[in-house]
């Protein structure tokens, strides 16, 4: 039984563009690895009539319909008394809610006023999942065929919450069945490449392929309900790609970066220059990277550059800090102060300013140390700002796991 | 005239969840800035009929329909093909396309095949727009009162495409009239008690006021057609807040920092533990960064703690790596060795692990330099890794701000 789902984003800060919706894309990836079909996402704007119609009008039609946002204390906040309407419900204090809003609140300090008391008025008769770090609870309805689940727009309110209830219940509702997927990371090629080999595959019934197109990489997804068949595909998807496999896996190209490091007892420290941070950034959103990677230095300013990685003037004026004479010395110099064994070091013209007729903007160079090895690499990438910043970071890491993957 | 606009982004990798569309909120920014206005925008999969259902359907609704990504050459590209159909007619190879497709293709040694044709091949009639960074071409063509406007779904093409080709394009059909908006940026305050200031503030017919919440602020946006009485209207705001307020603006905090640094002639280095670089990050997203930031050191062992930014080993013995102790000489050594009249240090738990009963996961202590002076902060942020650091790096930022303010 395949159960049809659509996803609503409630606000109108979502239309006009002030906040990126992310809650419905990590939604639509739990509901599909559950089993569900998402073939609607909408974002919709605080506009009563409007919520009410689309609301009722995807109760006909859909199994499941998911909502977040639109649960605060504001006058914008219109989910629980729009659902109830569609629903044809009344909306009554609930006292659960009450409850937990009154502790919440009171634990931060907060003065309650009668505006808080609005976060508590849900549909009568509702199934209540509660919050572990909000005030508002989520809900749940139903009429005919469809139900409504309401959730809050805080991304990790709402991802507590369906992990922790709203999957749970579901559960207790429909005959789940798994649906499995592997990610295989492929670098270096043009997609078309890749979509003629995968055009030709011939996958069994059942398996989806879709490929995407992320800054610096290309990801087949491979998606079914039998684990070995769809391991099996995988395999053999790889194969076909023997020079530009990355990895398999929902990793990062920095988790699978570390997970190399540990595996061969190694260390790492970074010196960035136009990337400002952001390999840093990227190597610690992994919990646990304190165990391979040791530290960096940020060195923006050709100061510290000389000074704290120790280039030499000469390479500056000679070469100029875009330069892979820099980019080497830059990753000597971190391994070197930071003591560790593998390095990698950036430098390059992110723009908009800044580029120069011999080096555009786009123009990187990248050091690499893995023991006494170093190697560097000049690139041009296309793309803004963050384009060039986000490719840099992302090739940096992937080559270094290359170089580290040769070693012995 | 009101001019009522609609937002596809296509791909099933949407809603899936592998990819967040980011495209959607970027262009309901700037077409709200335009003066028209959004009230859908919704993804949808791969689904020929599907696709075509609904751009029908809306082409009888609304005036603008904007598309964003299937233009690819791959097989699960469909956008052309259903614009044309929706729009009752026939796709034919296009000879500026191919030559352009060509071009680029040449440009970078691609092997061209046939699939790459496939981009070329748009809807008879239709007007196109350049992509001065990829292969496809954006189109538009009619039928009836609605039009369809279809964009690459690669980011910065669809922005550059939008900006030169597709706004210009807009203005010579409508009698397009700018909207003005001025977010003003509140911190510290929960979103209740901002709420009750403002829903008894009684703005005039004709402007809108929108409250966001984002993690670390909260974001009143107000908007309309009269500049001088937004202008008027956002000084009423401020003066509402007066210990809360942090800047006018769409600028980050961070871009806000770095104008009082340039303001106060001063300049700034970083000593990152938990956030890992993600302050230096946010510092260099901003063009022109260089001027007054230097760089920083990501100190993420405690080695690296002691070495580089000589912080005493009896400080880490004594009160741990989480502490204001080690988090003042965090700050004190990198504005030493980076030589800098301000700096900022952080070092906390941003979890899962490392938590302790002493220390729960969300303690982060900060450390804050400005010329002579030294302040460190303990905070409690909730929330998960991703949340904590983020809350992190804007109260950093947002504090250091603050006390340069106060700086004669």
């Amino acid at each position: 039984m395949s159960v049809k789902c659509c996803i609503f984003a409630v606000g109108s800060e979502l239309l006009e563009g002030s906040i990126v919706d992310t809650n419905s894309a990590w939604l639509g990836s739990r509901l599909t690895k559950a089993g569900f079909n998402v073939d609607q996402v909408r974002l919709i704007p605080d506009n009563r009539e409007m919520i009410v119609d689309i609301f009722s009008r995807a109760l006909d039609e859909y199994d499941l319909i998911f909502t977040t946002g639109g649960l605060g204390p504001t006058f914008d906040d219109l989910t629980a008394e729009t659902v109830a309407e569609a629903a044809g419900l009344k909306t009554v204090m609930h006292e659960e809610a009450k409850a937990h809003m009154i502790s919440r609140l009171s634990r931060y300090n907060v003065t309650i006023k009668d505006s808080h008391y609005r976060q508590a008025m849900l549909p009568e008769g509702c199934v209540t999942f509660s919050n572990g770090s909000g005030t508002a609870l989520g809900f749940s309805v139903s009429r005919g065929k469809g139900t409504i689940i309401s959730m809050p727009g805080v991304p990790y309110e709402m991802y507590m919450m369906f992990e922790s209830h709203v999957l749970p219940y579901l559960r207790t509702k429909f005959d789940m069945k798994e649906r499995f997927s592997v990610d295989i990371r492929i670098g270096g090629l043009p997609e078309s490449d890749v979509d003629d080999v995968l055009r030709e595959f011939g996958f069994p019934e059942g398996m989806e392929c879709i490929i995407n197109v992320a800054k610096g990489e290309i990801i087949v997804k491979l998606r079914g309900f039998d684990k070995d068949i769809l391991d099996e595909y995988a395999d053999r998807v790889k194969a076909r790609f023997p020079e530009h496999f990355i990895c398999f896996g929902n990793e990062t190209i920095a988790s699978m970066l570390l997970r190399l490091l540990k595996e061969k007892n190694l260390t790492l420290s970074t010196a960035e220059s136009c990337t400002g941070g952001l390999i840093g950034k990227e190597l610690t959103d992994v919990s646990g990277s304190s165990e391979v990677y040791m530290g960096g230095i940020i060195a923006y300013s050709n100061d510290v550059k000389m000074r704290l990685l120790r280039v030499p003037e000469n390479v500056l004026i000679q070469h100029g800090a875009v330069s892979e004479e820099c980019a080497k010395a830059m990753a000597v110099g971190v391994a070197n102060q930071i003591r560790t064994r593998c390095a990698v070091s950036v430098t390059g013209v992110a723009g908009p300013g800044g580029g120069t007729e011999e080096k555009p903007v786009g123009t990187v160079c990248i050091g690499y140390v893995v023991d006494k090895t170093v190697v560097t690499k000049k690139y041009h990438f296309s793309g803004d700002r963050e384009a060039v910043r986000i490719r840099t970071m992302k090739t940096a890491l992937r080559e270094l796991a290359d170089l580290i993957k040769k070693q012995p």
